[in-house]
């Protein structure tokens, strides 16, 4: 096989669960890469240049030589195939379906709720959506209680090995967790925090991760201002 | 490789889409299957024997001797990797990140408008809706003239070779057309009907996949009554 002679290149915005994502799974497998980081604030995802890569105008995407790719998820399974070590997304169909279904769950029952509680904290809208975040809320507990007793004591939320599963959610349940910190949401008294009392199996599994090499490089960095 | 000895067996529910989706994969891939139709009328995902399958109580449930795995998109994937021929998520990375984007647009961008509009059809609530149906309406018109001038001139949304995104996707579209075309929905003039004038290339791709062998097989029982 050829050396690739092209290097990758990804689009990115701070703090978004989806760009991270694919940071994550770029550092896991220990890829080069070029680093775009747009600005959001300046509409960066919405300007000509950008939209030829994703006319969507949305991040993160990726390019490698001529393969433009967006949807975290596609670009996952892409950098799968084409840099398949450590592999993601199993190395037996049992635990490709094992990957997929979790992937699947996060996205069919604890994104939407999550997402009701984490956004209006963000865009301060807490005082209009107060009714409709402490319901949110709600569903995401008993999803969290499903999640906490799954993980059992394996390492990672597919056993053994780190996955597909583990890099896309990770990064909304620290989202989640950063939301639930601010001062706004503290009448809410969401019950989240703080997370490793409530969901310790959890929090240890969201401290592994972050011990991992590499990911200090795919923490948002105006998370840090 | 040893001879499989055991029976793949699939539990699902009429007019599901999801259900929809692993059956139209295991005929497509031609595989022998022994097919569980659960009544949902009668609640029978919610019963004993059915949530040691599934604990969400909810099909499709894909059984290949000791695997069990739930969600629809982790059976494909699962299905793909054991049973390989044809492969339904792409033989190169960038089929593969193909694929899986088409199925993410899907997921991100069309599954909630749609559904906001087929389910208050089926389950009798257009008069309260009304004003949510025609605004979700328009959303999914918008990406339907995407995905209709997406398609091209290519066969399948992926190319020249059916995928999983078509496996995925098609039976959604199929049921906004059944939902579209009742009665009830008739005052909302929805302008989806009829589909071939309004997305001819959507509606010859969805007739391209009604002729493949075995689809018959896959069409909810309870549509023909």
């Amino acid at each position: 096989m050829a050396t690739r002679p092209t290097e990758l290149e990804i689009f990115w915005i701070s703090g978004s669960p989806y760009s991270w994502r694919v940071l994550l799974a770029l550092e896991i497998k220990q890829l080069k890469y070029r680093s775009h980081l747009l600005e959001a604030s300046k509409e960066e995802h919405k300007k000509p240049e950008f939209l030829a890569l994703n006319p969507r105008g949305k991040a993160p995407v990726l390019k490698d030589g001529d393969t433009v790719l967006y949807e975290s998820l596609a670009i996952m399974a892409y950098l799968d195939r084409q840099y398949s070590q450590p592999q993601l997304f199993g190395q037996t169909a049992e635990e490709t379906g094992r990957v997929w279904r979790q992937i699947s769950e996060y996205s069919s029952y604890l994104d939407g709720p999550l997402n009701r509680v984490v956004l209006p904290i963000y865009f301060d809208k807490v005082a209009d959506k107060k009714e409709d975040i402490r319901a949110a809320a709600k569903s995401v507990h008993t999803e969290l209680a499903r999640w906490e007793e799954g993980i059992g004591d394996a390492p990672w939320l597919c056993g053994i090995s780190i996955s597909a599963a583990d890099v896309a959610v990770y990064p909304f349940l620290k989202s989640l967790c950063r939301a639930a910190s601010k001062e706004t949401a503290a009448p809410l008294q969401l019950g989240f925090l703080p997370f490793e009392s409530r969901y310790p199996r959890l929090a240890a599994w969201m401290g592994r991760l972050e011990r991992l090499p590499g990911y200090e490089r795919t923490y948002p960095p105006h998370w840090r201002t």
